[in-house]
């Protein structure tokens, strides 16, 4: 127990993270850590390390039994699948930040850690630098966690506040944000939500115990997003930021969703700006509390990978205690949002699926309603997201399914609404 | 490595943390962790537990072979450090609560630990619900770790932020605080900064493996701090906070004090108000980031010590990587402070020691001045914290040596300060 093992590391990938790694661990003799081999595509390419490190043959990692561990730092997400099971099998321990591959897999990667008795780590994986995974696994596990809020993408981050601060419709923050490496030249992953959806995904199992996959979550990006969205924001002294959130019910499952959210400047998230990363936890117990920082380049990366590797050497493990308790949390569907709706044509919008109409705009080139409407009526549905029309989170937005019937009596006319 | 083991826990204390802790375990069996014993001085009184749980002799726990953790959450530093120190000789892993008797005897603690195998975890030491001891020793290690600022006394505070957002003076925020129970009925230990400092000592150890004690240490609290001062802290939209900071020179060595210091609107720090605790790491590798929770209070403190319990499941102990590098880092006195002082008597300010003053505001009761002075003439001395002086530090207080020939050329006649 707790002493210390010598490590030796096998690695996939060798870009801005592999090599910054391999630099470091060779600089600091006392982490009792070093790379042995590198498997990478193409070996012919010039490299600073020395060229016997280099394989392009997976086996000369996974089958050598000096290697303990394996570091997987590759930008494809079949191919990691591949090398994580494989080492896992094969009796190694394995440090990853492939979000999508995890995500995708965790069931199954938590089962192979549990037969292999072998560990997986992946902080990597969501806010990079934040080392959020460890602790939601260590510090709430006994603790009522009313609710988690979370900014998981750079990206998308950068370009609301360019957005915000600067005035940039989206497709010149967007442009800004892939100048500047904030963004990949195809942007489909960060924007339409799916890199963040896949962070979610882990950050979930870690806070609630839930093993869900992002075909079953609500979730949307921030390509609907355009300035009149943000001057509403503006005009209340809030703003818009793509937050995944997962709350506890008075039914006691738990509402989860991620989509753009209004936030108000008393808010914590508020002050997460441009490529930072930030997540509030609320629990009975400790309170609230707020961490921030990078989430994604190759020093938080690879900072992350590190404490990973660090872990390893005194035999750490993921528990995932949430997931193993008798009674497990679950998801549920039983509750309603109140939502900001902005479109250009009413006749697209399914009114009568809203419980109440609280507010109403109607303007020259789009008009808005803030409302409440059942989870439900947006779940697996687009109407939502397409016609240029653009879907928004209001503060405190879930409201419990006992709350309705006091809003129905508060509710606009709905003939009122019609153009 | 890795395994689980069955923890059998000798607790010292019953108050509201260890009954809380009491209560949790006892209510989560997965946890494999329960309380066998607990000692308390007063067995006659009352308690919400079964009669054969307590004893009032420690022997009944430290000298028992089936327990293998001892906890300690009592409020006196001798009675703990017996226990802390009786229970690592006798083989048993330690959680404790004591800042001030683990800052005292860090260094002796940290070769017992060294000398018997066994794990002292005080995460609950420090910032409580805040993980930053166990942060710092796993994710700053191979890290250039730039500099560190921390709000780690929530009591100090508290009557910071009531005198600046309800403008009370001092006494009367610290009388609400005492009222709300923000602060011990003796406030000396929080006002005076002496719990900081105790504190300061723990995250310095973990930050930049450098152990100190509080003789050494520049520090002081905030009763000096007046209601002109914080006017003048307004007028520039800044507040004024008790920070503890630590940062690397040029010279390769650490800059360190704890001192009220103006902090800016746009800093994270200015956030951190009322009982909350905020700590900003600064890193190469991870960039800044930010930790905001609650620093004190019995479910807080709890929580911490819940953490620490879970750690001993699989082993774990710091592993004190930087105490232990051959090249140490050192603090240094090489350097200079960006200070205001304001002062009734100007005949009592050693103006010859300031190499700079930039600027100057006489007043009918109070005059202040902004200038640089080097540590030297602050640490030891007291003219800065008597006769009504008060000292804050300014935004950006270090300057280092080499800069300081520019300054020289710069400074405001000293003769122009004679009132």
């Amino acid at each position: 127990m707790g002493s210390e093992k010598t490590l030796v590391i096998g690695m996939f990938g060798f870009g801005v993270v592999g090599e910054g790694l391999y630099k470091i661990l060779k600089q600091t003799p006392s982490l009792k850590a070093s790379i042995k081999r590198v498997c990478i595509k193409n070996t012919h390419k010039k490299r600073n390390a020395p060229a016997a490190l280099f394989t392009s043959e997976k086996n000369d990692l996974l089958l050598d039994p000096e290697i303990n561990v394996i570091v997987e730092v590759i930008n494809d997400s079949v191919a990691g699948y591949e090398i994580v099971t494989t080492a896992l099998k094969n009796g190694k321990d394995v440090v990853s930040a492939s979000k999508k591959m995890l995500s995708e897999h965790l069931g199954e990667l938590i089962e192979l850690q549990q037969s292999t008795g072998k560990s997986l780590l992946y902080e990597a994986s969501a806010c990079a630098s934040i080392p959020v995974i460890r602790n939601l696994e260590e510090y709430y596990d006994n603790d009522l966690l009313h609710s988690i809020k979370a900014i998981v993408n750079g990206s998308t981050n950068f370009i609301l506040t360019k957005m915000f601060e600067e005035h940039l419709a989206f497709k010149e923050a967007l442009l800004l944000a892939q100048q500047l490496g904030f963004a990949e030249s195809d942007p489909t992953l960060d924007i339409e939500g799916f890199d963040a959806a896949n962070k979610w995904v882990l950050l979930l199992a870690h806070s609630y115990g839930i093993n869900t996959n992002i075909k079953d979550m609500l979730f949307n990006g921030i390509t609907q997003i355009n300035e009149i969205d943000a001057k509403v924001a503006q005009s209340k002294n809030q703003s818009i930021k793509l937050v995944a959130q997962a709350q506890k019910l008075n039914n006691g499952k738990v509402a989860s969703f991620l989509l753009p959210q209004f936030i108000d400047a008393s808010e914590h998230l508020y002050f997460v700006k441009n490529e930072y990363n930030g997540v509030v936890i609320e629990s009975g117990f400790a309170d609230k509390q707020f961490f921030y920082g990078k989430g994604a380049g190759s020093f938080p990366t690879g900072s992350a990978v590190l404490s990973d590797i660090a872990a390893l050497r005194y035999g750490y493990k993921y528990e995932y205690k949430k997931l193993n308790q008798s009674i497990k949390a679950a998801l549920s569907n039983e509750f309603h949002l109140r939502v900001y709706v902005s479109f250009e044509n009413i006749e697209l919008i399914p009114k009568n699926e809203f419980i109440q109409i609280e507010e109403w705009h109607a303007g020259n080139e789009r008009s808005y309603l803030i409302g409440t409407i059942p989870f439900d009526a947006l779940l697996h549905k687009s109407w939502w997201k397409s016609n240029n029309t653009s879907l928004i989170l209001m503060p405190q937005c879930i409201v419990e399914n006992a709350q309705v019937n006091d809003l129905k009596k508060m509710s606009l006319s709905l003939a009122g609404l019609e153009a």
